[in-house]
């Protein structure tokens, strides 16, 4: 007989079945027991009055992997309003220990820290698998949303010979007894495959030494890049990324405020908005907070773009403002008060790099091999970075990153 | 006016247009000029008479990224049917210097390592560039088929604190003043994943430090991995694989030969094929070689598994076959006879995984945060992993791995 899915079971009533999963819960009565077995798609009620059966039951603990036989039998008060009766039941695996915590429970009775230091349990919560859903589903609209717009994918290397961001925040690594980093974002890769697609994106893992033990930042998480050739200017990225945000937000099924087109203010409107110094070169993060407030009492978003961050904040590749000095064709853009991605113009002549690394003191070499592409022909393009684990936290409410990444890495934090 | 694109000429015959691009090829004949311009569609001829634009084209060479305003009319002689006349022609970024190779013939002329060496303007040739858009087709057709089996997409660490397959091979990172290393696999992960969804894949990059250079080997590839639970055993394991194969192959549109069912070899029979020593405990590449003849002439296949591989030669994981003492269940697929994925069954017992290290005289420590998983109840599991680059060189018919990545790493490259 074919295992069916605990889903399946409603199409299956009056027949003999067999369904497979873990022993989420048992409930031992005077009479009858309940046992609860739950597999990838749901929930299975099981009702054991075999002696039998019943005490193979009381053997196994919560977790136990088995096999239950029986008959699919209506009963509007059980999961789905079906059940199963006259089970036989045979443990796959071997009995299982207790886990650490209930699992069965709505709720994690355990710290973030014991949740994370038994993963591989924590996760098989619904709480925590179900951010693990979403955030497939929301990489999966990424996806979806560009290739209907004629990007490719591509992967590209995460061992590099320099930095590329900055000096900063990099980890080394021993590359067969050279000097080498793991790379903190696809960004020069991606610029260098415009040559070639015109339109590009990865999803991969980048790595970044955070110093700080914040609920935002990891050590390793998971970037969404995308970048995109003979654009006028950053607004057509923008417009790129609010249909990507819709897909993804779309493909998760969860709600968010996402009005037509995105609100977007330039950066010195988004510094008076929050009451901050005019003369800051940043937005701190109680300025982001007022600024998506301001955007969702306003425009009824979520989601607001902030544009034109001035020069000495942003990488040396970011294509100035051509109508405003200082200012740059750069933009995030915040998700309910917090920057969810980076993005914006890139520069595309090569005399422009040269330029751009001689006024911050950096030497042209080590950038050789990415600067080059742009000698020979490289048309406007800019491109934007999401931050797939920071995206599902902001849409679940999750208030740290590390509830809905599955093995996260940071400062303290290497296994499992 | 909106740009068009080169394939929606035929659609603008008699109107105005705008298409954008590189200058791919200029034809300079006596009384009237052609230019070729390529984007992400494919290529358009552009008619120029006008002495201005004339000129405006001898001075920009091949690679510049060109805007051109015309009239698109019918002409049979030109590809598609179509060519643009009467242009106005706009560079975009600066006139491009001239690339080290010609990028307009059919073939590129340069040995690999120079194309490697420039792979920001090799990889635009058309055959490199159609090998990394087969690359990525193949990518969304192992995911497409396994979305529909039920599967999850999982991202798992890439830094990891014990090397995963053993202790060769690996690069050593300093995390944050600790020794970890870059994990080769996401082996452990996906098992312990299988305890939370059952089903799970991942498409991520995983690094070997291979000592050797070879058409095969890369220090960073892209790996397929596959995992799922509730088997029976390996076999089940191969049926899924089977069906992803076929989505794959399908989604690059390339030919190759796949009967319904893929023929399967114990590894004693395989030798016996390949007229090797029966005590080998391997397959020789000459032995993969003539397992893949055998395939294609006995079974018409492409494709040929190779099942029951001995003890000696699979990670302590590998579950035993039960029937046969020494051999286990674990399997290669052998693609146009060369290996082109390895899988099997694992263990799913703790006590298993205990006797397993022991019996190789590995300590049970540096594995506590995966074998937990073990403990607390996982079915009976099995998995694939397929190597990307590979796949698209055996399909493509590409000799050197390095000719389907776009910016390969090996021992002696580590840049583009």
């Amino acid at each position: 007989m074919q295992r069916i899915l605990s889903t399946e079971l409603p199409a299956h009533i009056g027949s003999a079945v067999r369904v497979a999963g873990w022993v989420h819960r048992r409930r031992l009565l005077k009479s009858v027991a309940f046992l609860i077995v739950r597999d990838r798609a749901g929930l299975t009620q099981v009702v054991v009055t075999d002696p039998g059966v019943r005490a193979q039951i009381e053997a196994v603990g919560e977790e136990t992997t088995v096999e239950v036989t029986g008959e699919a039998v209506a009963n509007t008060a059980a999961p789905a309003g079906v059940e199963v009766v006259e089970p036989l039941l045979r443990v796959l695996g071997a009995p299982a220990e207790p886990p650490p915590f209930d699992l069965f429970r709505p709720e994690l009775g355990a710290t973030l820290p014991t949740q994370l230091d038994h993963a591989s349990l924590s996760l098989r919560h619904s709480t925590r698998a179900t951010a693990l859903r979403l955030s497939a589903a929301a990489a999966a609209g990424f996806r979806s949303t560009l290739d209907s717009l004629g990007f490719v994918e591509i992967h590209t290397p995460k061992i590099v010979a320099s930095s590329t961001e900055s000096g900063a925040n990099v980890f080394a690594i021993d590359y067969f007894g050279r000097p080498a980093f793991l790379a903190q974002s696809p960004q020069f890769y991606k610029q260098m495959m415009v040559g070639v697609f015109e339109r590009v994106y990865e999803v991969g893992p980048v790595f970044r030494a955070e110093p700080h033990e914040t609920g935002r930042h990891l050590a390793q998480y998971t970037s969404l890049d995308a970048e995109l050739g003979f654009v006028g200017d950053h607004r057509d990225v923008m417009a790129v990324l609010t249909d990507v945000i819709r897909g993804m937000v779309g493909a998760t099924g969860l709600p968010a405020a996402m009005p037509a087109e995105f609100p977007a203010l330039h950066f010195t409107e988004a510094l008076k908005i929050a009451g901050a110094d005019p003369d800051e070169p940043d937005l701190a993060p109680a300025d982001e907070r007022a600024v998506g407030e301001w955007a969702l009492r306003e425009h009824g978003s979520d989601f607001v773009f902030v544009t034109g961050y001035p020069m000495a904040k942003r990488p040396f590749y970011t294509h100035p403002d051509p109508s405003r000095p200082g200012y740059t064709n750069g933009f995030d853009l915040l998700f309910r008060g917090v920057e969810l991605v980076t993005g914006g113009q890139r520069l595309h002549r090569y005399e422009d790099y040269v330029a751009a690394l001689a006024a911050r003191g950096e030497p042209l070499a080590p950038y050789e091999s990415y600067v080059e592409a742009f000698r020979h022909g490289m048309p406007p393009h800019g491109g934007f970075a999401i931050g797939l684990e920071r995206f599902v936290a902001r849409l679940t409410g999750a208030g740290n990153v590390r509830e809905v990444t599955a093995f996260p890495r940071d400062r303290h934090r290497l296994t499992p």
